[in-house]
């Protein structure tokens, strides 16, 4: 094994930068904004030279470099193609052969789903050390999840196994979710869901509340309300809590994990939010499953450009 | 690779066991009686000696036997020993170390849950013949489940993947699983569970119905009169195929796999069945997954000792 890793992170906004040495320690990490601009033509020539530049300054070359792992928020093919990245332009895109000539075919590229590689950093060195087999389930604006089995990404036929939040959990709803059907995980347990959720509680209730008379109410009001004893939040975490730790206990049913590492924003309302969930969780697992381990991812955003080195490593 | 190789079945009521050229063929096919006596302490020995004698006919010495792989219907660690398996009255048995005992530690042996070792033989030599990622499901008196990925058998965490028989697929449901919980999957889906969705359909209905008059209507009943085009079994029918084909869509947002291969009694329906579900898989299934095969398994009460002996190969 060479002595230095690259790992990339590209998201709507920022690509995050990481040089590791193959050990595992983080060397160096920074991030540049991404060029959306021309069907986002100049994202990879400006991680290729952004990379080459800091590589330079850290007197490293390129063949003292075992790889690079790039994660995508899209679906991948094959570890090296994107087949449409919609946040950041791209429709098919062969990233890796791209990426590879970018630096001279020298160093070996390997390309991977943006949630997926999260999960595979939170396992690496995040929430989920220690465990080899993990689910992912970043609470977000959606909700993503990510699959680890034996300590590999399970990518799935069409580059969707781990796309939990699309899981249907109420086959009666109404709304619409971003992907086009109805009554999926994400139109609850993202923040917009919860806040949704929060809006249309507090406009019917009659009950006191601390969420009265907000203008808007974020996810983050419920679970500060929560806290203070506010019953009207506190029902509106359960009813989120219960529907969440049913999905996760149906995902265990296919793929009985050793741990699920729970992420992103809604996260940090802490244990308030993850103790409910792993109550209702043991509620609805199958009975060999109850005691499956819950942990809070720890890398926050910078668990993508983890898990996209350890693709490599 | 040595040229002969036998899978077992343990069954409840009978013992499967086939002894395999290891290109694949089958040599020889045959079974005993599961003796449940005294915590079943003599299924093993009674498996060693029907083997040993039937490999004597044939003249194969066991210095020719790759290794013998045997599926069990309990909970199974670490390829070796089973732990609980309520149908034969095992509790703890160290499969793996008794078996290669009672061989004079000349083979090698390996231990499977049956309904994934069936999943596995599916996937070799049945209905999932040319894929490596499936999720079998069998419809018989309870509903199992399966997971081959890379084709591997999944087992799980607490060897409880594929136990999608007890995803909760109703939590609003007041009846018992056979597991002590509540609303799952197995509760419709099974044979018991369309038994029973007719019986209280046809209670209810005041429409004609080949199905009134049966004293105790089956699920075969029900597909019988829903191929004459019986309006209240074709309402059963549709009823069972859209929750079995959520549940199906549930776990592709979590595997994603190539295609289900489903079996059992009550995948003997054929297409008025798999059709139904299918039509409900697409309508609930994450866009990107909308077009995963759906087959339909061959091997019948083979698949258990085809994947067995796949195990060792």
């Amino acid at each position: 094994m060479k002595p230095y890793a690259v790992g990339v992170d590209v998201g709507g906004t920022t690509v995050k930068i990481g040089i590791f040495r193959t050990t595992g320690d983080l060397l160096q990490k920074w991030e540049i904004p991404t060029d959306k601009s021309e069907k986002g033509r100049n994202i990879l020539p400006d991680i290729a030279k952004s990379v080459r530049d800091m590589l330079s300054a850290k007197k490293i070359g390129l063949e003292d470099i075992q790889g690079i792992g790039i994660g995508v928020p899209g679906a991948i093919l094959n570890r090296s193609v994107v087949n449409r990245a919609v946040n950041i332009g791209w429709d098919l895109v062969p990233v890796k052969e791209q990426m590879e000539k970018l630096f001279d075919s020298k160093v070996n590229v390997l390309v991977g789903n943006d949630a997926n590689v999260a999960a595979l950093g939170e396992m690496w060195q995040g929430g989920g050390r220690g465990f080899q087999d993990i689910v992912m389930v970043t609470l977000g604006t959606g909700v993503g999840g990510g699959i680890i089995l034996h300590e590999q990404i399970l990518d799935g036929t069409f580059g969707a196994a781990g796309e939990i939040g699309h899981m249907t959990v109420n086959p009666q709803e109404t709304r619409i979710c971003g992907c086009g059907k109805r009554g999926h995980l994400e139109q609850y347990a993202s923040a917009t869901g919860i806040a949704y959720t929060a809006r249309t509680v507090v406009a019917q209730t009659k009950e006191d509340t601390l969420l009265k008379g907000k203008s808007r109410i974020t996810a983050k009001d419920v679970f500060d309300a929560a806290k203070k004893n506010d019953a009207v939040a506190l029902k509106i975490v359960d009813y989120t809590a219960e529907i969440l730790g049913r999905a996760l206990a149906a995902v265990a049913t296919v793929v009985d994990p050793q741990a699920f590492v729970i992420g992103g924003g809604v996260s940090k309302a802490g244990p308030i939010l993850t103790d409910t969930v792993q109550k209702y969780y043991k509620k609805y697992a199958f009975h060999a499953s109850e005691d499956t381990k819950f942990v809070l991812a720890t890398l926050g955003n910078d668990a993508g450009f983890f898990g996209a080195v350890r693709m490599v490593l």
